[in-house]
């Protein structure tokens, strides 16, 4: 056969990515469980029906097919629609408001591109069952300190709320349906400009003052409270508007509260992302080191995880793209730079002292150091040195015939080549201190 | 539409569920790391042909289908040929030995059952590229240390070689052909018993006497050493036998160096394990808690890892069924009781005081213990307890005018309404050590 592949678009993750891979997953887990949210498996496969009618044009990205007795299945989409089946299908057992977290692939059958893949990993964390501004808040505090927590310094959670650029395009004179044209144009506004989306809405209807008006106030900027304090004034007399502006306020006073520090938020009512199902408060992490895109995102969204139950069910969350933040970190130089597991490396000496050697690797590894031995004990201390160093182990331990009289291990350094001696009993703390 | 249901034989994992099943993932990771083992990722989906004609009669239970650019695509069935079509396509990156694990599901059409999911997931730790003895044995080290880890007491580890059960149908008069049908007849040996072994060795035309020293000798057992000399004696002659025995000896002396209680391990001639693709050792974890059948196995097969590669490449590994050991530790109530992450409640008293409550419990979670607040300012305290109560929360903590003004936090323990206050200064240390 020709020679086997991965799927184009879908992955293999070697040893060195991995590592950073775990490590990002790793610091999540942590920060998402600090702040008490429970982990939910889902089956990477879901009956289609359940999948199907809530993704509009994009349901031809589904991964469909029939099982052996004939039933179709899909490969899940994203984990929110497994959310709601699991809201509805185990309301007995759920206690609201429940903070939970998944973490695990997705797949679409999109066009494979810079940070696009066809499999692609996500870690969500949603707040089900509360319409408080508290929840939100939390989910922008998790969001900032998981972030700081993998090492970003340099990034900004811009904050928007639905019903701000609702009644922007209100008090610009636009109904509803044309709201819509002109989230879709906002949209744009990073990619094409002022003037793209000028005359992108002139080109939608909105007549010339309506639009400078949109314009305008949609590239507000400033502090936060300067900036709601101006969206106030503006929306003034806009019902649903003002209500957004309080929300917004309220989310802010509890980050405040929460200690967030202002330079990592900011209130952006350009933001528009893809609006179709979030109904409130909508954010997006940016960082200059990417400008491609957004870090992660996320919003609320009171009427998606009660679709299959009989109740709205409130809800507030975020998803971390896995890819995208590895590509960024690895470009980055974030996270742990170890291409493998192992610091030590035990070298057998000769046939006669195998013995004593795996005795010795066991001893480190009860000391909870990291090693692994040779296994070709014919082979000389040369070629074991040379696979040492090739696996980047930064030392290899000798125990000949000499060392084993003296009571001693020799430990070369494999970044300089140099050798000490240490006592047996001591060789697990002498480890433990050259290696931090 | 009908209520959504997860697919059968494919389960969701609700927090309690996964909070046992990560304790094991990461129990494993961290033995296996331990070790040296490098995590490996691929994609959960593989050309259908990198799968196809490796499974014989099983290929039937390969979830296969086509997607959007009419390419055919299969479910990854076992991480094994995975690792196969990775080691081909990376030689270059891929320095031999590799000690490399990897965890995930596979997916097979199978008849669900007790112990039996269409979806599971495994845990493989093998070592690619050594024909050594120290491989061998580093595994079963590995498969011991994993197992009590996870606080296993009770298993014993059989171990068997290919060749002795060759040498032992050879010994008795039988060809390789025939040889076949004595290993699928002792596989059964557990559940139909020596009386039924014996009659379907004569089904299959063994002769009564050899059929007896078969039966004899598969059922030798006593100490590895007292098993290993008895074979010696009774497969004295047969070449390949005698290098399996040898094979052994070096591999259980290797297991001794490396400290590996042999009361955890039996030389069991009768294991059979489905022999289709092992070449050597063969081996299999029991225990008498899950009388169903093993916690895990695996062996050496020289021929599969290379199978897309130009040469062989002599491998050993092992395959820890995930659902399995769930299941069991379960039964056994081993790994962590908590049915949920966060160990603290922090009510808000009142709606003046939620700043105050955020501000705390933001404090203990940087001190790292897991804390939530309630998110409803407006409910009463009683509330609130409830809620705490009812998601298995240990402590609650009031924060109300009067502890304001005294700088104090008053601990609730859930479990038996006791209530003391502590100054607010202390507060994250008091709960450290009550936490334990």
């Amino acid at each position: 056969m020709t020679s086997p592949q991965n799927i184009k678009g879908m992955r293999d993750h070697l040893p060195p990515a991995m590592l950073l891979r775990q490590h990002i997953l790793h610091t999540l887990t942590t920060v998402f469980e600090r702040h008490g949210f429970e982990p939910l498996g889902t089956p990477i496969l879901e009956y289609a029906e359940t999948l199907e009618g809530k993704l509009g044009e994009d349901e031809k990205l589904i991964y469909r097919f029939e099982d052996h007795g004939g039933r179709r299945l899909a490969l899940r989409y994203d984990q929110t629609v497994p959310l709601a089946r699991v809201v509805a299908q185990y309301s007995g057992q759920l206690a609201l408001p429940w903070r939970r977290y998944a973490i695990g692939p997705s797949y679409r059958g999109e066009r494979p591109g810079r940070g696009r893949y066809r499999e692609f990993y996500q870690a969500d964390a949603d707040i089900i069952g509360s319409s408080s501004p508290l929840a939100d808040a939390e989910i922008i505090t998790l969001l900032t300190e998981s972030l700081t927590t993998l090492g970003f310094t340099d990034f900004t959670t811009l904050l928007n709320h639905r019903q701000i650029i609702g009644g922007i395009a209100r008090v610009s004179g636009l109904d509803e349906a044309a709201a819509g044209d002109v989230y879709r144009a906002i949209d744009k506004l990073d990619k094409i400009g002022s003037d793209g989306v000028r005359e992108e809405l002139h080109e939608r209807g909105v007549a010339p003052a309506a639009a400078e008006r949109i314009l305008t106030l949609v590239q507000l900027d400033g502090s936060p409270d300067a900036v709601l304090h101006e969206l106030g004034t503006q929306l003034h007399g806009d019902e649903r508007a003002t209500a957004a502006l309080a929300n917004l306020r309220a989310i802010i006073a509890a980050l405040d509260a929460m200690g967030v520090p202002p330079a990592y938020y900011r209130v952006a009512p350009r933001l528009a992302r893809g609006l179709s199902y979030y109904t409130g408060l909508v954010f997006e992490a940016i960082t200059a080191h990417w400008p491609a895109g957004s870090l992660l995102g996320g919003g609320r969204y009171d009427e998606l995880v009660g679709m299959f139950a009989k109740n709205s069910v409130p809800t507030v969350g975020l998803a971390f793209g896995i890819d995208r933040l590895h590509d960024v970190m690895e470009e980055l130089g974030l996270g742990p730079r170890a291409t493998t597991t192992a610091a030590v490396y035990v070298t057998i000496f000769s046939t006669e002292q195998v013995a004593a050697s795996l005795t010795l690797v066991q001893e480190l590894r009860a000391a909870g150091i990291n090693a692994i031995t040779a296994l070709d004990s014919s082979s000389g201390l040369g070629k074991q040195f040379k696979e040492a160093d090739r696996k980047g182990l930064r030392y290899a331990l000798v125990l000949g015939p000499d060392e084993v009289a003296q009571g001693v291990v020799s430990i070369r350094d494999m970044q300089d080549g140099a050798q000490h001696s240490v006592a047996q009993t001591d060789v697990a703390a002498a480890l433990h201190q050259m290696l931090g």
